[in-house]
């Protein structure tokens, strides 16, 4: 096996949010980053104004290997950005909760993931010390190099198995993406009536900070835990021109008075 | 019609989550808190911790009126002790979102709508001056005195209609009790293969700041706002298990696809 030396250089496949993100995390830890592969040209004049860097719009392009390719789009298109690399020896990693690393295996070693579990916004900016990063490599050397790299962006990261990381980016579309559907719908409901969501933004707040010091199930309130039939009905009654809200209403609610 | 004097003595009717709560903020904002009523004799104890003061057992016990009695009980229960208060004329009022203030009419005047938009749980701490109230009442004069109460709680209040309220009281439940239940079901996830919530709260954290700057609908991220089905299915066999979760992800996943 082939002891593999740090990682200096970098080169980034997507320049979505993920990708834009890591590039600049990446940058403000010290590496070099080699190309940002860009096919979108829109997506390549941001994030050249971002990174300057050598912006490609494909990896045919790449003269000049990185120590590591970081790929960043989305989960349907990384086995292909695997096949268009199958010739180079370097350390190949996506960053996909759901895919497996076997997606890179086979002709190849020093594979793996790099994965962030955080949501990312390419307006918004984000603390990257903040992100846990979830890890997995072929073998020892690749994960001792993605555990350098994770170290210098973040500090916060974790070497989990592929089973586990499909279960956090699962429980990840709960606590993160339907949560935040969750307030979509309330914004929806607050403006037909005139109101803004600006109201229960304290609400929001709290209902978060509660679960500093209390588990999401101690900290549960509302007509459902509690039993509230009337409070319920009253709701069911205000959802009646929303089917599909009603649905969501009873089922929750029932969810929410089972087991959990 | 009589002009109402200010306020200065209130009693307490209830000494559950919310009612200690408003004790506290009321004593503080330097009211004088007359009696509580707790029939409960544990939760009588611990509000006569919190706030110390005489505690009843019964709204029947009562000797010496208060300017505003606040009732604080369960929905179910407003109107017993509407009922139990019609010989008073002194200004009464509930704290619930869904409960019309019609509930106190025929035989009195005076009477309203004390509704703190927030979560309260007993044993956290709060900011009082976090909490908006949302006021309404019978005639002008019950309003300009509920608003100078809510004015030396919280500064935050606004005079809104029983329609307006249930919407929000409703609105509420999606983004509050709900979306906790999100959590709550991560958490149970996680549990199952002995992972931590821990690992994904930098997550929930920032999924609540983007709100700051994006609507709910602008900052939705996720397998089903991408449409990426590949990874819904990965989600739905690893919740095949489960199927009240399994209908849940169905059902959320589809309405972030439709109209919100």
């Amino acid at each position: 096996m082939q002891a593999y030396p740090d990682i200096n250089s970098i080169s980034i496949i997507g320049a979505g949010n993920v990708g834009s993100h890591l590039a600049i995390a990446l940058k403000n830890a010290g590496y070099e980053i080699k190309h940002i592969v860009a096919r979108n040209p829109k997506l390549a004049g941001s994030i050249k104004k971002l990174v300057d860097t050598e912006v490609l719009t494909s990896i045919k392009q790449v003269r000049y290997e990185p120590d590591m390719y970081l790929i960043c789009v989305q989960d349907a298109e990384i086995h292909a950005v695997a096949e268009s690399l199958l010739a180079s020896d370097k350390i190949i990693v996506h960053t996909s909760g759901a895919i497996d690393m076997s997606v890179f295996s086979g002709k190849r070693n020093a594979y793996g993931v790099f994965y962030p579990l955080q949501t990312f916004t390419r307006e918004l900016e984000m603390i990257y010390s903040d992100i846990p990063f979830l890890l997995e490599a072929d073998n020892e050397h690749t994960l001792n190099a993605l555990t350098c790299v994770a170290q210098r962006i973040s500090g916060n990261y974790s070497c989990i198995s592929a089973p586990e990381r499909l279960r956090l980016h699962l429980a990840a579309v709960f606590a993160c993406n339907f949560s935040n559907h969750m307030a979509s719908i309330a914004d929806y409901l607050l403006k037909q009536e005139g109101l803004d969501l600006e109201l229960i933004r304290p609400l929001m707040r709290q209902t978060l900070k509660k679960l500093d010091t209390l588990s999401p199930k101690e900290a549960q309130t509302g007509p459902a835990v509690r039993g509230d039939e009337k409070t319920m009905s009253r709701h069911l009654e205000e959802l009646s021109s929303e089917p599909e809200l009603e649905e969501l209403y009873k089922l929750i609610s029932k969810s929410i008075q089972n087991k959990f």
